[in-house]
């Protein structure tokens, strides 16, 4: 038998509880033994439900409990958690969890401790929620140097940008109707502002170069800005807007960035929609491969929690190694960075299209049936920083998104 | 040092010697040791190459040398795969490979045996080539109860019903374009008759209910008769054709088939194109994931095999539990399977759409613009046995095609 403790008894808490209550008998097989949650660690009393008699409120009674040998830490925030995760480390025991603002900000140094004391911390619900990604990296994606890791990591998001797109409302509609539906947050702004995002894109970096890459250096732009309009743009372009977190190669360094770009449909994420999540992964040698599937909700994040305790009980007193180095990675500036850019111009003449053609040199004109005085046009691939120079030089324009097409 | 020896020289096997000298040393961090290729066994010899020295005629030198801890087979077919394979599990050796034949017949001996010998029988370029679905299905779906997996497996197929979906030629000059591009072999039968991806959807399948599925059970239909008159349906249904291997939970048994089936834009496989293959699985808690790759290729399948050295060089000593009893899963006969139907029919008059209402009730006609003399119809849910019997009563059927959606 392992016992285990659940920090948190809130959706994924709960969830686990659920998921190890309805898959248990499978669960313990390929587990090689059984698990049984000794504590839940909670606020609330929960009295008249099956777990009110494991539930108690002081952390000390699980962490000194040398019965509990997997903790479960899905309470989120980086406070009390990191000194609770550290704690149990330091205790010999395994954690693992699904907060990913721990991970992005201690997941380097939580997994060199859990090295030294021959536990493991794993953290597969983190990004991505049910979606295989993390132990796929880890432990698939092993003979690959990664040159490229772009994911739609935000439901919330991907639900918004979807709705804009397939019924043409404007932000303001598709937003009140993912928060109607339990899709996003009284207040999103973690969520439509990328900040989410922008903590897993971090993970899946330090994960796929093996080196610290810290969100703070994330440069990140949210969705709050576009409009019904450039999808408009969009659907003239067969193109789909996302909103992508994606840190890849470019000569000698690495540029991270959280931003909305336009995706055709020869992009493996080009079908990912409503709250799914996708991420795309390409390598030198096998190419690109991607991850699909549910990016949160009770019960898909409550399967990869439960799947990282499987592993643990498996690997109880054996370190699963893990390369992501405390050494930080200089990312390259965003200004380095080279792409495509969607540029819209708030008016519509000749002068205008003779003036965008002395700057940006010959282009074609964007312009749906239905969108009147202005028109739009994509750039040559180039720099962020020539991009923003020629654009000074530009009056009047209303909006630009990148291009990864 | 580990050193390692591969068995065979061809395709994937050159291609296992090119990836660890593209990314030898990342292959060598992440095991924690230098992986060394001590000996390639094949019938040739590769005079002036840099593995000239490696070569070997005699499987005895490799199976009698303590030395070689892991064993790359790589030859592909049953024998001699098979003997070498035992021989070297006995021997204390771990095996990785890229052989479905040999994964199919006889994973789940090898397996045991591996179990018993503390050692590893790893396969994950057996199916999908590069893609990650062997070990997510081991390590990452442990906490779910899979309910249904299914694939576009086979690239070559999946080129062809690409080519003819997106330019309207028909079945010879895509399978003639395939061959000319190397993608299909001059003898293709085992990809166009469905005997390829039935091999792979045995292996996904055996390892989701844990049980053994032979591939000589499953009921197998190819491609060779879907015609571009099909895809003119297809496309009027806003669906594409592709050949599925599928398995999955109906009432209390397992039903697995491979066939030709049309889906539509809401299902993940939907958008998996050209030589590319996918594998969705269902699982009663994380819900829908999807994997997605290159399905073959020389680098891409090599990754795929390296990784598995990466996993054999890390676990020495120790055997990772994979669940594939050796008893076997009796399949539910594919008469009892439920689905829609696709029927086209050779006559097009009032009289017929009579006698088609009169046996299947209610229906939607379909018919393309440029089609004649003919139209389609699309079923209610219901069984093979149902279809068949139905389907006897009604002349002139030119085609059917299973529908999921």
């Amino acid at each position: 038998m392992v016992n285990i403790a659940i920090l948190g008894y809130g959706t994924v808490g709960s969830g686990v509880v659920e998921v190890l209550d309805i898959n248990g008998d499978s669960i313990n097989k390929r587990c090689g033994k059984e698990i049984n949650i000794k504590y839940i660690l909670d606020l609330k009393e929960f009295p008249g439900t099956p777990i009110e008699n494991k539930i108690v409120h002081d952390y000390n009674i699980i962490v000194n409990d040398p019965e509990i040998q997997v903790v479960v830490e899905v309470m989120g925030g980086v406070e009390p958690a990191y000194s609770f995760v550290k704690e149990a480390i330091l205790k010999g025991k395994s954690v693992c969890t699904s907060n990913k603002e721990l991970v992005a900000k201690h997941g380097a140094e939580l997994l060199a401790l859990s090295k030294e004391k021959k536990v493991n911390f794993l953290f597969e619900a983190s990004v991505g929620g049910g979606i295989p990604i993390i132990r796929p990296l880890n432990q698939s994606l092993t003979a690959d140097e990664i040159e490229e890791i772009t994911g739609i990591l935000n439901g919330t998001t991907n639900y918004i940008l979807t709705k804009m797109s397939e019924e043409g409302v404007d932000f303001e509609s598709a937003l009140k109707e993912a928060q109607e539906k339990g899709y996003a947050e009284r207040n999103p702004e973690a969520d439509i502002e990328g900040y989410d995002a922008c903590r897993k894109i971090a993970i899946l970096s330090s994960l796929a170069f093996g080196m610290q890459v810290d969100f703070e250096d994330i440069y990140t732009e949210g969705i709050s800005q576009i409009t019904d309009i450039d999808f408009k743009y969009a659907k003239e372009l067969d193109a789909r807007i996302k909103l992508l977190g994606t840190s890849r190669k470019e000569g000698e360094g690495v540029c991270a960035m959280v931003a909305p770009m336009m995706i055709n449909a020869n992009h493996p994420l080009y079908s990912v929609n409503d709250v799914f999540n996708g991420i795309f992964v390409r390598g030198n040698v096998i190419g690109d491969v991607m991850f699909y599937g549910s990016g949160a909700g009770k019960l898909p994040t409550a399967s990869a929690v439960v799947a990282d305790v499987v592993d643990a009980t498996k690997h109880l007193g054996t370190n699963i190694m893990t390369i992501w180095s405390s050494k930080k990675l200089d990312l390259i500036s965003i200004k380095e960075s080279s792409h495509r850019f969607f540029v819209r111009i708030g008016r519509d003449n000749e002068e205008t299209k003779a003036e965008v053609s002395k700057i940006f040199g010959q282009f074609q004109v964007v312009k749906p049936k239905d969108v009147m005085g202005e028109f739009a046009f994509i750039t040559e691939p180039m720099t962020e920083a020539e991009y923003s120079e020629k654009a000074a030089a530009l009056k009047d324009i209303v909006s630009m998104i990148r291009v990864r097409f």
